[in-house]
C-alpha cells in the first residue's frame, strides 16, 4: 500500500501522457480532477497487484469517447462513481478495489477519484500498459475476461448496462452510447477477481507513469536535457524531430481521428513525417517508410520541455521529438497483434517491432 | 379473455397496417411469425384492460428500428422473449401480461408470440392507437410512466439495459443501439401496473385492428368496394387518389426516411400529392396545401384491394387511395401535440384536425 500525494499525481499525469501514445484524455483535466479529489477525500491509497486478495473483486473505471470532446465537456467526476455503483448493484457485490483501464492523462487518474469516493484503494496495474482507442484492447481480452456487464453513465444521469456477446461488441455498443449522449461517457467494466487481475493485468503501470513523469520533472529542474534520459528509461527509439505544419482532426464515430504532418529540423532537415491517429497515434510514416505502428507506442514530446503532446493538443508550429516505445510483451503475441496490431487498424502492414525497424538516420 | 385464431391473426395484421400509418413493420412478416407461434404454442389468449388486475405487472414488447431493415433481417422471434426475460430479471418480478407498444403490422402481432412463449396473455390495448416513429410517442409518456428500465436485445445475444433520464433519452439510446447492431432490435419496456395501464393505455386496439381487417376481407369476398366501408368504419377522410411516380427512401439514423410523390387520377387528375415519412407517414401535402399531419393517421390503401401499403413497400406505379384518419383523443391534447404533433417532427405547422382541413375536392 502506498500513499499517493499531490506530487505523485503531478508526476503521474505527465508519465501517463507519455505512455498514452497521444490518447487517454487530457492530462491537465485528469490532474485537476485527482488533485481536487485529494482535497476532498485526503491522499489516496494505491496497492500493488500482489496486495490484492485472490478472491477480491475489482473493476476498471474509465472514460470512453473522443478526448477532443472531454476538453469542452469537463466531467464532474461523479459519473465514474455512478458507473461503479450501478455495476455493483448489477453484480450484487461491492468492489474491493478499482483499476485503471489504460495509461492515459485522464484515464490513469480518474480511477483514484472514483476509488477515493468509494473508500477503496486503486490497484497499480492496468489492462493496456499504454492507451488504445477501443475498449477491447486490453490484456484482459487476451485472457478471456469479459468486459460485460459494462455500465455506461453520462452527466445527465443516463445509465446503460451492456451485456454484449463479446468485448468487441461491448466496445461498439458503448461507443454508440457515447456518441448519442454527447461524445464522452464514464464506464465501469471488466469486473474480475484478484486472481484474474494478477494473471491478466499489466503490473505497476501507475508507478511506471510516476517514474517517467518524475524523471522529466527532475531533469528540467536541474536543467538537464530530459529527452535522452526518457528514451533510456522507456527503451525508446527517436523517430523524428520536426515542426508540426499540418493537423487534420475530426470527431467521427466517437473518436478523434486525423493526422499530424511534420517538417524535419536538425538532423532531419528536409525530411517529413506523418502520424495518423484514432484517439491514439497509430502509425508514423515518412513517405513510404513506416517507422512505427501500434501496438508499439508513439509519443510526441515537446522538444523544449519534453512534455507529451496528446492528439487534442496538436497545434501548428509545435516543435516535437517523436519517440517510438516498445509495447508490453502481451501485445506482441499472435493474439495480441490480432486485436491491436496494424492490420486491425486497417494499415495492412505486417507488424515489425519498432526497435527492429529501419530508421531515418 | 378471447381466443385468438389464425383467422383473427390474418385480419388483425391487415387492420394493424391500416392504423400503422405506413410504419410498424411489414404485416406479412408479423403475420407469419404469429401464425407460426400458434402452430407452436396453440391459440393465443387476449384479455381486455378491464380483465387485468390492478396490481398485475405488464410491459410492452416490440421491435424498434427501420422497417426496411426488418424485411431483410427477419427476426427469429426469440429476441422479443429474451428482452422480456431480461426485464423480469432486472425488476425481480414476472410479468402477468404483455402489451403491444403500437398498432403496426409487426408490432401488433409480435407481442402474441412473446406472450405465448411466456405463457401469459396479451392485453387488448396499446400505447399509440397507431404507429409512431419514436419510443416516447406513447400515451404512457403523457401519464408519466417511464419507458425505463428498457431492455434492448438483438439476434446475436447482445442485451442492453437502458435507464434513461426521460423517455426521449430512452428513445435516443435504444435507437443508437439499434443502429449499431444492424438496424433493428427487440425491446421490452414501459413496465407498469394494471391500474396504470387502465388509466394510460388506448383500449381495444387489437380488436379494432381485427375489425378493420375483417371488414376489408369480407368486402373483398363479397365483391363490394371496401374503401367506402373502411372510411366509414375509421371516420376517415379521402385525401387523394393517384399513382406513385416517385419514391425516395433511405435508412438513416435508424429510421426509414423519405417521401412518396403521387400523380392524381379520376377526380384528382392533374393534381399532385407528396407524403413524407419517418418510418410512418407524417405529412401529406399538395403543393402548398397541407391535407393531413401527425398525430392524425395517413394511410395509403391499394386502390384495387384496399390493402394498406407500408413505407418499405412503396413502389413506382402503385395506384392508391390516400386516407386521413383522426388520431386518438389523447394525441389532440396540448401535451400530446407537444410530443407528437407536426412541430415535433419539424414541419413548423400548427396542428389542424384532418377532418377540419380544407380538401382538394
Amino acid at each position: 500500500m502506498r500513499r499517493i500525494t499531490k506530487q505523485v499525481i503531478e508526476d503521474m499525469s505527465v508519465g501517463a501522457a507519455v505512455l498514452a501514445s497521444g490518447g487517454g484524455g487530457d492530462p491537465y483535466i485528469g490532474k485537476l480532477m485527482a488533485l481536487q479529489a485529494i482535497d476532498e477525500y485526503g491522499e489516496f491509497d494505491m496497492i500493488s497487484l500482489e496486495e490484492l486478495d485472490d478472491d477480491a473483486l475489482v473493476c476498471a473505471s474509465h472514460m470512453l469517447g473522443a478526448p477532443t470532446v472531454l476538453v469542452e465537456k469537463v466531467p464532474s467526476g461523479m459519473e465514474g462513481v455512478a458507473a461503479v455503483n450501478a455495476l455493483e448493484e448489477r453484480l450484487g457485490r461491492k468492489f474491493d478495489a478499482i483499476m485503471p483501464l489504460e495509461a492515459g492523462g485522464l484515464n490513469s487518474l480518474l480511477p483514484f477519484q472514483v476509488a477515493a469516493a468509494k473508500g477503496v484503494p486503486m490497484v497499480d496495474a492496468d489492462g493496456m500498459g499504454r492507451a488504445f482507442p477501443e475498449l477491447q484492447h486490453v490484456t484482459w481480452t487476451l485472457f478471456d475476461i469479459p468486459a460485460c456487464p459494462a455500465v455506461v453513465c453520462d452527466e445527465k444521469g443516463d445509465v446503460v448496462t451492456i451485456e454484449a456477446c463479446d468485448n468487441r461488441w461491448a466496445e461498439m455498443l458503448s461507443r454508440s452510447t457515447a456518441i448519442t449522449t454527447g461524445g464522452s461517457v464514464f464506464m465501469a467494466d471488466y469486473a474480475q477477481t484478484g486472481a484474474q487481475a494478477k494473471e491478466a493485468s499489466i503490473p505497476g503501470t501507475s508507478t511506471y507513469c510516476e517514474v517517467i513523469g518524475r524523471t522529466i520533472r527532475e531533469a528540467r529542474e536541474s536543467n538537464d536535457n530530459p529527452l535522452p534520459i526518457i528514451l533510456d528509461l522507456v527503451n525508446g527509439v527517436e523517430l523524428f524531430r520536426g515542426k508540426i505544419d499540418d493537423v487534420s482532426r475530426r470527431t467521427e464515430g466517437g473518436f478523434a481521428r486525423g493526422f499530424a504532418h511534420m517538417q524535419g529540423f536538425e538532423d532531419y532537415d528536409g525530411m517529413e513525417l506523418e502520424i495518423e491517429f484514432q484517439n491514439e497515434y497509430l502509425i508514423a510514416r515518412s513517405g513510404e517508410k513506416v517507422l512505427c505502428t501500434a501496438p508499439d507506442l508513439i509519443a510526441i514530446l515537446d522538444s523544449e520541455t519534453a512534455m507529451p503532446i496528446t492528439t487534442e493538443n496538436l497545434k501548428y508550429g509545435t516543435r516535437g521529438v517523436v519517440v517510438g516505445i516498445p509495447t508490453y510483451k502481451h501485445w506482441r503475441t499472435e493474439r495480441g497483434l490480432a486485436i491491436a496490431g496494424p492490420g486491425y487498424f486497417g494499415y495492412g502492414q505486417d507488424y515489425i517491432p519498432v526497435e527492429d525497424r529501419e530508421r531515418l538516420l
